[in-house]
């Protein structure tokens, strides 16, 4: 009877998580199945000890609430005093300066503020298995990853474990409008409900500051850059506060972005000149009632004298001089300024590609302390795949910040399966050789190579009201992905795959290194499928769903054929002396090798080259043949995606398995469509058969460029 | 030991439903308290037998396959003959033609084609617990009956019970753009992913469809009346398919909103007039296309020469001409034009109450037979209370049809717990003399007093992308009580309150008819606090949020102080025949009595007549002090309802209780901002000081005056 109690229990366990909607997220905490971990945490949840009282303890608790009980059927039970009833300690290095070693206490220190060590310590002949931070918010992050050791049933409670994060700002950039519509948002709308708030609470955003904590992401931004001054009024800085206050437990700042023009539009000024002492008092004023409210707020985000925004260059300024104005106004208060790399100007450079070297790197020394440049992984606009931004390694006394798009705005949106773990590591690792000649991406942006102390990660969130956050469920995998990147930029794809998919699925089952397998290859099919050998920027215009080779009209560098330059003599665009030199923009050793369309990586061809179409790959095919190829082996590879995942049908509960399989038909059928829209465009060019290898494109291209979608999401319509 | 089992279970099943996040709506089936109940129904639903198959009958058994584990513990089994193992019947009369008597029969074919009768059913010896209904669809309303009865445990298996709708058709009119903002939506954004479609089905497209066919709504317009006629293309038709074929077998068939401009939009035509051969012979191709792919589509819904929409006045035709030229179109496939009475033209008439009846009544006999004209349930515009609209009653020969609105407008949108069956049946019960002298709305609206077959009641949705659908959690309780009331216009909003808190709390939640006391005042409080005695159309322009009784400038009608003429001599809008004599469109025996400001119900006394500041009520008090006394009364009520609330904190979870909870104290504010923003506006005219019995108003008349909100919900905003 007992057994069959048990036997009862588990399956209702079994049975009430069913409904696996992805709300729950990598959080989504299950029953330990490891016979001696789970009798382990079980001991060791039964005497918790907090060495002190915080804010953050409370969340630590809120999560054991949360999890323990799924995980061994137990509620944790709090010790009472230190010594005798207490399994587990947690605390700060200062609070258990007691009972720890002073050696201990050394290693701790070095972890850094937000650092973790965690292990057991034996005191008085008990062993007490302890997480140890320098301030609570290590503590939490090292209970978030002691329940996800757990969770993936790998812990072994007699080892040492500590982490601290290489990047010190870990940040969420969210493109959400005060409307709730979400620019380049792919997953309903803003979570945000700045309407309801201040006097309602959603419960979602304290789950919301969970899911970040747990990875280790510290700051969020919480409005587009494109950016609407009223969020700096009053009323919505009371709105702002109650979010910030939710956050500050979970280790999460606040920052806001700041609109260059506010000082006229809700100071009344006649000028938004960052020299104006008037623009500077309406800032500091503004900076002071915000901080009045906020008082760890973490600064202001600005996107200045790009695509239409307004910027210092109005008033004869340049980037330094605004964003300093701003930077003095934040100083007192610890605050940052963070201002975007992303720049061009009305006037349409030769290459858009140049434009934010030359912006800056004159500016090189002249940034307050302050500021952080936030760079875009590459120099046109979050492409597909895109070489690494040549800003970085360009300057030496600005700092730099990453700024990657997780939202999937090229890369299939909410519709299609793309792990941006890959593509993120392939631009973290890539070599600058500058400002040493091992230098990558990753030893500039967390400060290595270049001393940089104040160091900045930040994503675009793609997050929204979607019941799943992320409307694809494996959009999650990149918001993962993002933080534990921002945690530590040297980690590998494939581990962070390993470790979603374990705490997504569960670790046992069966099949899980398939779901693996299908993320690690699929940012590669989609570049195949869209932009492959370097082709960029080929979509549809405005909502940029779907393939649009043939964009043209307007402002040339908003069209395709600026890009792509497809003609009967060839395809690519010519970024080498022949042509706008952008190539001259990073380092010698880059620029001679990537100069040769024979030697530079063929991943890059088309970005640097313009080459006829009968040019020779390595592969002894025409470029011609071997686009195809690519094309064709993009839509292969997403058929062998669906083909995979149904082969886990029984494994995966209902829902999950039903929302990718659809997504994966959906993604079959989009690949198709850019496959033989991009092809059947290119060929009029080409003026080539299809290779017989490969399937033949179908449909009319006339078709493909009669289609048309005014509501997709993402962008505001016009009508 | 069983025993223990059986309590752990019971607790387990208690503590897996904890997370109440609302989205369950009315069908959060919960476990079976009464034993005897339990057991009987244990007992039938261990030998389940279908006597036939079609899609109506696998969502009844989807539904079973959801309730019965949950309500007794036990899956349900089904029986494979119809004889030995069956002890539960289900099907139409025809199938069950063999086991019934002709007398039975007969009950059952008068209930019409989807109404449904169960009870026990003697055969040979045994007693089968039968459900029949003429079609499937009948079955499956009884089915849900059934579930309910249990849910609510009040069901005697042995007692006979049979119901069938009084109104034909049951709509959910959604006013959802194609870019899923909701013009008045308040919980989110729509809940049709247009951009998914028809490759993505959300699992909750099939919930909705559930909880609409649970309450018995039949049909359900998907677009909004201001419409985009993109809807109409192919490619859109396509994903209104894949809906229209999920509804189905819920019994809910499709409407679409038909932009009276789309020949020309669409078409490519210079006219939309509808007399033109070309315009007839466009809506003929686009319906013959539609029902290709949509064979059960409803027909179209209209809203034509109205706030800037096209219509047939363009082209000098009337409505009548207008809506036979659809009508025309969609006959052949028993299609229906639901043309709405709402209509107000560019040049501002005398008085916009009386736009209806001036347009509609000299086109009574001239509508074709498939078409509805759909009449707001008040003249101006769902203001918080209205009476009834003089168009019921005044024609004869012409298809009416009721509009209420579920989303709250006008009625503290989503912040406000607001039951609107008290109101509805105000409206419904509300004598209309014509065309006999006890008609009433309600007899009306059925065909019970016209002999109208084509009936109608439909309502605009309050759903949306919350996951409560409905963003208050009292909100669902509005769709609820639509359904209800569209099935039978003569139910009590008591008997409503009274079904939905104890499907959606429990039965035996001890407390519960504090709830129901909540909900019945609710109404009347916000009345009170927004527009007593017959004020009218005095909030916020444009996103109608709050209390604009200042409201002036741009086109008369759309501001409050046409409506409620406030100035040294008085306040009210003069409706008699001193006045505008829109009294006059009502029968004589209402125009006779409503005429006298001494006899008319005070509720409506400002709405028809201008009266002094002392004019004296029948409490003996002046005008200006009962209307100070109205406003603090609805203050005083909201608190009331906060204080209810907080005393059911223990027997409520958790979740629901806080949701809840933050509401109401958001609803006082909203109250108080109400009655100090008027009282403060009104006084300024009325010059007499607030009595002493009600608490003075706070705050300064110029700071509520200067609140802005250019980001509230359910509006487009302009930025």
């Amino acid at each position: 009877m007992k057994n069959l109690f048990y036997a009862f229990l588990f399956f209702f366990c079994i049975q009430s998580v069913q409904a696996k909607d992805g709300y729950d997220l990598w959080l989504d905490y299950s029953s330990i199945k490891t016979p001696a971990i789970r009798s382990e945490a079980e001991s060791f949840f039964s005497g918790i000890y907090f060495f002190g009282k915080n804010p953050t303890y409370n969340a630590i608790q809120f999560e054991m609430e949360k999890a323990i009980p799924i995980m061994i059927g137990k509620s944790p039970i709090y010790a009472t005093d230190r010594i005798n009833s207490a399994k587990m300690w947690l605390g700060t290095r200062e609070e258990l300066a007691q009972v720890i070693g002073l050696d201990q206490q050394m290693e701790i220190k070095n972890l850094g503020d937000e650092g973790y060590w965690m292990g057991p310590i034996e005191f008085q002949g008990k062993t007490y298995f302890s997480i140890i931070g320098n301030k609570p918010i290590g503590v939490l992050y090292g209970v978030f990853r002691l329940l996800q050791e757990i969770q993936r049933e790998q812990i072994d409670f007699k080892e040492e474990l500590s982490d601290s994060p290489k990047v010190k700002i870990r940040m969420l950039n969210h493109w959400d409008n005060l409307d709730r519509t979400v620019e380049r948002g792919y997953a309903g709308f803003s979570i945000w409900d700045w309407h309801k708030l201040p006097g309602y609470v959603d419960p979602r955003y304290i789950d919301y500051a969970r899911a970040n904590a747990s990875i280790g992401i510290n700051a969020v931004s919480l409005t587009n850059v494109n950016a609407n001054a009223w969020i700096l009024r009053p009323d919505f800085i009371e709105k702002v506060k109650v979010l910030a206050d939710i956050f500050r437990p979970y280790g999460i700042k606040v920052y806001l972005t700041a609109r260059f023009s506010a000082p006229i539009e809700l100071g009344g000024l006649e000028t938004a000149d960052p020299l104006n002492s008037e623009v500077a008092a309406f800032w500091k004023e503004k900076v002071g009632m915000i901080y009045k409210a906020i008082p760890d707020f973490g600064g202001f985000v600005v996107k200045a004298n790009s695509e239409g925004q307004p910027g210092p260059h109005e008033y004869g300024r340049n980037h330094a001089e605004g964003a300093n104005m701003l930077a003095d106004a934040l100083a007192p208060y610890k605050g940052l300024v963070i201002w975007r790399a992303f720049v061009y100007s009305h006037e349409i450079d030769e290459d858009r590609h140049k434009q934010a070297n030359l912006e800056f790197e004159p500016l090189d020394g002249k940034f307050k302390e302050n500021v952080i440049i936030q760079v875009k992984n590459g120099a046109i606009d979050f492409q597909p795949r895109e070489p690494f931004h040549p800003l970085f390694g360009a300057v030496k006394s600005t700092n730099l910040g990453m700024e990657f798009q997780i939202t999937q705005e090229y890369l299939g949106q909410a519709t299609q399966l793309v792990y941006l773990g890959t593509f993120w590591e392939e631009v973290l690792k890539s070599n600058t050789y500058r400002p040493k000649s091992s230098s990558t991406v990753a030893k500039i942006i967390d400060g290595t190579d270049t001393g940089q102390k104040l160091t900045l990660m930040a994503g675009v969130s793609n997050i929204g009201t979607d019941r799943n956050w992320t409307g694809h469920l494996f959009g999650q995998s990149n918001w993962y992905a993002f933080g534990r990147l921002a945690w530590d930029p040297y980690l590998s794809s494939e581990k962070i795959a390993e470790e979603w998919s374990e705490l997504t699925f569960g670790p046992k089952l069966s099949g899980i290194e398939k779901i693996q397998g299908i993320m690690i290859n699929s940012h590669e099919a989609a570049v195949n499928y869209m932009t492959p050998l370097g082709l960029h920027h080929i979509m549809g215009r405005s909502h940029h769903y779907g393939p649009g080779p043939w964009v043209e009209g307007g402002r040339a560098d908003w069209t395709s054929l600026y890009y792509h330059r497809a003609g009967s003599d060839g395809i690519g665009f010519d970024r080498t002396s022949s042509g706008s030199n952008a190539l001259n923009q990073y380092a010698p050793e880059i620029a001679e090798v990537w100069s040769d369309p024979k030697k530079i990586p063929e991943k890059y061809l088309l970005w640097f080259h313009h080459l006829p179409w009968d040019f020779e790959l390595k592969s002894g095919n025409s470029l011609w043949k071997e686009i195809t190829l690519h094309y064709d082996q993009g839509v292969k590879s997403s058929r062998s995606f669906l083909q995979t995942w149904q082969s886990l049908e029984n494994v995966i509960d209902e829902e999950r398995f039903d929302h990718v399989n659809q997504l994966l038909k959906i993604q079959i059928k989009e690949a198709e469509w850019w496959r033989n829209a991009c092809l059947l465009y290119f060929q009029t060019f080409a003026d080539r058969p299809f290779p017989s290898e490969i399937e033949q494109p179908e449909g009319d291209l006339e078709y493909y460029k009669s289609l048309s979608f005014p509501f997709a999401p993402g962008i505001k319509p016009n009508w």
